[in-house]
């Protein structure tokens, strides 16, 4: 049984008249927040509160950078050159710092957002760009990213500390990656079943892939998806059967070395 | 006979294709750069660039906070709250951040941008709200604003430093503010008299008003307006000018205490 | 007592991920649709969609043009010249005719939005200019605006015809002003009440101020705000209210010579 | 010889305070004009002045709908859905008819900016996304598109009348398509070879490939990129090569049957 796990979900995603989320009783479950830096979802004023929100929970503070597609909320993917994907996470992160800054805290890691996230896990390229866009900030952030990927192997190699991502609401496939949101199985739907698949991932280091067969999975962290109407009820389930078997839910700081 | 000034111009106001500005050779001639922080102008692959080339010219740093108006170039005033101010500056000099802090370098200073700079000076809780934006960021902050105003008195009450800044290449109304752009007067079209405007400014601490009268103006930094297509050569008679009369031309951190 | 009244509502706010309103059953309930143009809310598959949803229900379909600004809702007054305001208009009522025209249908009528409401009811310059664009766009389109307002008095001496609207959520000053939303007073909280008075304005074209004292105010069409929680009970109150009197719920087009 | 030939330019591409091109220059010298729709470029005073200053050269007006990405000029390709490829398109072409219908005039023609130029043509679902949208909005325009392309092979299908554009200023690959801008011989740097390109087009109907090659194309319309700092003395020349040997410069309308 793997002890230490820490629960994220991405928040501050409302901008301005448009509300999303329910981040006030999110932050009560999670342990580490993503929170949206204005390009795909966030602004200003969402920010400055969703910070505020996130210290008082206890949340370790992150950023989450994204796609410049409010649109598309940052789910659609854009052919950016490497120099726009370093210049794109500088100033994402950069404008969160301000609201962390203002308050006497830290910030604790960065995830990427959407098809940004995605896209890195692929290309070595833009992996490479986005890494050193964090290293040369803060080397002291954690880097959140897909478990097992190249993405946080080389962000590893640059002397970063890295959380390998899973995901207890989404199916996988029999090659370790997520089944696509337009395909069947992508979504799990239940709460309980969600709960069990965290569960497993922290006692065996497996998850049952939509093939059937079980995989391995390292799980640092598991996220709650916050644009889901059941993340309250998804959070408090995997939170409980955590911790009824033992299992400490912590943020990322307290124990990724 | 003032013996120290500052040159300061507003630069990195390209965005994407648009380019706006001769950057390069401004930065060359004056010692501190204001630089976009993306909403009214800039981006981030501009940003970084601009970072660059106004370290390697020696110019201290300064984010360049405006509306969220790129249609209109931060020129048109908005109606908005105290804590937007706040969070729209505290996000802005962030996202600045992100670049100075990837060079390992330092901001020296905060000069917000058109409409915003003219609001701040006649709003005193918009002033307030900046004021406390600038502190909780980073107190050691040079805050530029218009020479004698309520804003700069806040912000020194506040225990920001200040510097004064004064308008060669704009006229005066006999009430110390400036010109309209909109009225005739506005603009000083002539590089030689901009230049002994600017020297009057350091010797007598005067500058001839619209009316004919003389009216005090306390000048830590002269702006040259970089959108102006002869920045350059108003920079560089203004430079000249002062230098043949033994004025030293600095960057603000080496002067303003 | 006046018999034929028309409900309209904002409708197609929503903006990609981020969802407001229920338009789907405020537009079996009112008449006229004010359909936002992608400015301050509303984005092409929402206005796609909407299009569709109030041609369906037998609304009439308005253009619902505001201020570029996305962030504030549209509801933060900007400084803009005549001849942006007349462009602003131009672009986005336009912007609805694509989707309109593709459906084979016509436009009914243009109403704007927020700030840029209240702006063109004091402004006779900014009036004049969106008057010129409507006129120059579609002279059989009706402007509907604030009741009794200037705006008004000038479009029909420029030959459109106009609709006067009142509104039966919003308290009134005792100069026929709304009350302003950051005021006590400003929201009719009730659903009886605000049908009470929307069947007041139809039989006796009063309203009762703040003050308490009753002004008159004339009611071609009733507003139901679409960003309210309870824009549906509203709706259905007011629209019960006046139809059990036997007034009837028209779109303007039926009745607006 | 091909005895018509229509000259097309990237018209109105600046916005706000950030200019483009040389558009009224340009527009004495080509015969269409692809006027931006505030997406990628362009905004609403920059099109009631482009759209005047084309009425008033006489050259046909067309809407020049591109990818909502204004920080990346359109040139970036975007993952998008049909139903968001088709919305995109009536937005854009409805805004650009509200400036062209003010005025009393008809819209000439449709053609798609940068990336989504490029998408269209080798996606044939999104293809007949954006023919409906043309074809919904007015049968009577003539869509644009890359010469002997599918995209026109469908829109001709669909009851479309269709002009093949070549491109004078562009080196072609030996299977027809355009030499990538980021690869060696993209771009024809000199106004003589682009002038007797343009011209050997029209007579012999073949462009020599960046193979030595010869290959086919149709030119029903030539294009001049209006971003280029060279685009006035290139169409001057092209223009001239081409009265010079007979050819009729003609508007689109004029000829496309």
């Amino acid at each position: 049984m793997n002890s230490l796990v820490d629960l994220n979900a991405d928040v501050g995603e409302s901008y301005g008249a448009f509300r999303i989320g329910a981040d006030e009783e999110l932050l009560k479950l999670v342990t580490s927040a993503n929170i949206a830096c204005g390009w795909h979802a966030g602004d200003p004023l969402v920010m400055t509160k969703t910070v505020d929100l996130a210290l008082r929970a206890g949340a370790g503070i992150g950023a989450h950078p994204g796609f410049p597609d409010l649109l598309g909320f940052g789910r659609r993917t854009m052919q950016i050159s490497p120099a726009e994907a370093k210049a794109y996470v500088l100033y994402q992160i950069g404008a969160l710092e301000g609201f962390v800054r203002s308050t006497g805290q830290k910030m604790q890691h960065v995830k990427l957002h959407g098809a940004m996230y995605n896209v890195v896990s692929k290309d070595q390229v833009l992996a490479s760009a986005v890494i050193e866009a964090v290293s040369e900030f803060d080397r002291s952030l954690i880097l959140v990213g897909f478990s097992g990927s190249q993405f946080l192997g080389l962000a590893r190699e640059a002397g970063l500390r890295v959380a390998h991502e899973a995901f207890a609401d989404r199916g996988y496939a029999p090659d370790g990656t997520l089944v696509p949101r337009t395909s069947p199985g992508a979504l799990i739907k239940d709460a309980g079943t969600a709960a069990a698949r965290a569960l497993r991932m922290m006692s065996e280091g497996l998850v049952q892939a939509s093939s059937g067969q079980d995989i391995h999975v390292q799980a640092d962290t598991i996220c709650i998806h916050g644009d889901n109407p059941e993340a309250v009820s998804f959070a408090r389930a995997v939170r409980q059967a955590l911790e009824s078997a033992g299992v400490k839910i912590r943020p990322l700081r307290e124990f990724i070395a």
